[in-house]
């Protein structure tokens, strides 16, 4: 293995010249890498405008997606909501004639949020449009009153110190207006609902406030997780809308005092049973052998969950459906896994590995779609082992090619997914699979994340990607990641 | 007066031709017009140059703004709020040194939202966000629970008849997405709001819900103005979001059946005191001709109502503070009203054109600016008078061109406000302060029209816009709308 490995990392760094040249390959590897590389591309571009072309004339992912969206809605960790949700995959796999559908037990925490309000009293009465942060501790039941305190980040907090003993903190950190360009800026703002409670407590305050994470918002809170520390008091934490953080920031600097009232019921009940859903396209000639396909079954206990992740749910499950009803069996098993907790805890993940331990040699790739159902636009990837990364990210520069009836798609490297990333200790290929995802964070977390959002054209084309590209990566002679030598 | 309207006439219909030539005009009537429009701009342009330069150097729009929309908040007709604002308008216009500064005694209607929720309990429990329509009757206690019905529109509402008795009938129009260039269909949508509960009553529905009239939410109701019939029954009325609406009819089309409670404390209690507030930059030679410019003073009761109408209020109160700082008293009076009780009734309106009848034949002209504070791009305008019109359109034209430095403006026949459209039958030229509005309808009557949308620097360009232009139409030799002969 070791050995065919160097061989492939030596054709990729060939490859990758030939193509910072612009020019022909020349030389004997470089040559052979190529006709490799393009051969795959040939051997497949028929069967991937056949799967293509029958996704685009008709499907049922809109209809799966209007059922987990309409019939069942959100689908937060320990709600009856997911649990139906997890019926509805079994029944729904079966129903489409899938292999080895099951639903493997994972234990998941069950935060509730129970009913939660926000006023600012002073120096009038307004309410503020909060959401409580998941895992956040709610607060007696007349509330939490004191004053407020705004501050933009860390920094400013830790030059306040003393001050904010006894008040209730508000990281008004802004996220940057994006771009199609720029992205989301979600990772670079995020950091205050993860540990802003944290980072508040420490200075003596009460309760915590994060601005939402969006760069667009029509009053509209936005939820997520956060966590606590063993070291410092847990404080109730919560979302307020933009609006309503710019409110308070603006009051202060112009030194007019501000008194909130937060009110939170939320509490963290006993861990509760819950379970991936695992469905299969048993593979023709290596079956053991297999490419996951994923998306998460869990969702924010507001809107319906629809971009996040319903979509990458339907995604997944209707590919295997396509290649069915084609009768394209491929030489390795595709597993769609629709996990639980991603939200919240990742329980769904971390038990897959450890009941998965013995298979995830066999493991050939795994692949999460977790940034919306807006139109595809390629994969990211990455792989703990560098030399069978920089192989896979070739292959996959080839393999997206097919897709090109549905416009330009990128290979590149980058993050993949959070509950596929539970593999790659284990030297799985992990891809994920993208979308242009612009306008994604204005709905994530939110009531607004509804299926109206979705596209059911940009549904089904994500859905032909994800089988195209699981198609090839199941039936390839070659594991991605490792070549035949030439 | 008559002849030299008759002279003006011919004069434009001579500068329009030469216009539209693209030539040269020629011929007496025309050259003296031209020579009439242009000078008036030659003799203005150094002053417009001093109060768009000193407008936008620094004045205090912004802060007028946060006052009123942070410290006061929203404003509906009636509310404690809105006598704050009347008295912080009169204590600011008396601070900026006007003069006539006082409350012009109106009472208004005095609606009441109280509580409000609507569910969806079949075929799940699910938060439908709602805001009730201003006007609205309330339910029981216990609401009003009954299977709902959507259509799309008076058309599909009279084919089903019978079939509406006893429902809860969901007007979902969908407001047809905007562009920039095509602006935002409002008028087409709204007028299931106005009177969709009379529709539905009439067909024996027992409550109304309508989709948000926006193109554009995250899951944010949208409320305004509704009235009854006094040949139907009431019906409690309600807008729900765009994404609840689509969603009830999907479910509808899939032939599953909706079930809605709905409960509103909703009523209408006696009228209130409220006031317009008037304040002057009094007229150096003709004191007792008037160039009314205005917003409303009062708004919905949610959100700040900074777009509708702070806004438009701030940019006639800082226009004249704008004149008087420069020491540009005009040959005119210009004076401000601050109208109450726009958006449920009209009540200021109709005080004013009570109050003030003997004044009327003097108001030279009115401007409202009530479509929010987005950068401004010029003027609409409307006489009775139509060869009035049609002068003071030409006059128009040439007026804005002295706002150059701000842009492209431009001066066209159309829509003034609804304020001012009182004192359309009395011959008053009136005017709509018009800016870039494709967004405007986001934040319209909702939780999000708050101070963020609007941008510090936009709000300036609105003050100095209306600063010249009411300096202009107040200082001009000629009364806008007729000429001296040539």
């Amino acid at each position: 293995m070791g050995r065919v490995i160097v061989v492939a990392g030596a054709a990729v760094v060939g490859v990758l010249l030939s193509f910072a040249r612009g020019g022909d390959p020349v030389g004997e590897p470089h040559a052979a890498a190529q006709t490799s590389a393009f051969s795959a591309v040939e051997r497949y571009r028929e069967t991937a405008e056949r799967i293509v072309k029958s996704t685009l004339e008709g499907n049922t992912s809109w209809r799966k997606l209007e059922e987990l969206c309409d019939d069942i809605g959100h689908r937060l960790s320990g709600s009856t909501n997911l649990a139906k949700a997890v019926e509805w995959a079994v029944e729904t796999m079966k129903r489409d004639g899938h292999e080895n559908v099951r639903a493997e037990r994972v234990m998941v925490p069950r935060w509730v949020r129970g009913r939660e309000s926000a006023t600012m009293t002073v120096p009038r009465e307004e309410t503020l449009h909060i959401l409580g942060l998941g895992g956040s501790v709610g607060t007696p039941a007349e509330g939490i009153t004191a004053p407020g305190l705004s501050v933009r980040d860390e920094a400013e907090l830790e030059v306040l110190g003393e001050r904010a003993r006894g008040k209730i903190v508000l990281f008004d950190n802004s996220m940057p207006q994006y771009t199609v360009e720029h992205g989301t800026h979600y990772g670079t703002t995020v950091r205050f609902r993860g540990r802003g409670a944290v980072l508040a407590a420490k200075q003596g305050a009460v309760a915590c406030l994060v601005r939402s994470v969006t760069a667009r918002s029509l009053r509209s809170p936005h939820t997520g997780a956060m966590r606590y520390s063993n070291d410092v008091a847990k404080i109730p934490a919560a979302a307020v809308s933009t609006e309503d953080a710019a409110m308070i920031s603006r009051l202060q600097a112009r030194g007019i005092p501000v008194v909130v009232n937060l009110k939170m019921e939320a509490q963290t009940l006993e861990d509760a049973p819950s379970a991936n859903v695992v469905g299969e396209l048993r593979g023709r000639e290596r079956p053991e052998e297999i490419v996951v396909i994923s998306g998460h079954l869990d969702s924010w206990d507001v809107g319906q969950g629809a971009h996040d992740d319903a979509g990458g749910c339907v995604q997944a499950m209707e590919a295997i459906s396509v290649l069915r009803r084609l009768n394209l069996v491929p030489r390795r098993t595709i597993r769609v896994v629709l996990w639980t907790n991603e939200e919240n805890g990742l329980a769904g993940a971390k038990q897959y590995i450890k009941d998965h331990a013995d298979e995830l040699p066999n493991h050939v790739a795994a692949i999460e779609s977790d940034g919306g159902s807006f139109r595809p636009d390629g994969y990211s990837l990455e792989c703990h082992d560098k030399q069978k990364e920089a192989a896979a990210l070739e292959q996959m520069r080839q393999i997206v090619k097919l897709l090109a009836p549905l416009g330009e798609m990128k290979a590149e490297l980058g993050g993949s997914g959070a509950d596929i990333g539970a593999m790659k200790p284990a030297g799985v290929v992990l891809m994920g699979h993208s979308v242009e995802s612009a306008i994604y964070f204005d709905y994530h977390h939110s009531f607004a994340d509804t299926l109206d959002k979705v596209d059911p054209t940009e549904l089904s084309q994500n859905v032909a990607v994800m089988a195209t590209v699981a198609y090839v990566l199941a039936d390839m002679p070659e594991r991605v990641g490792e070549r035949t030598s030439p």
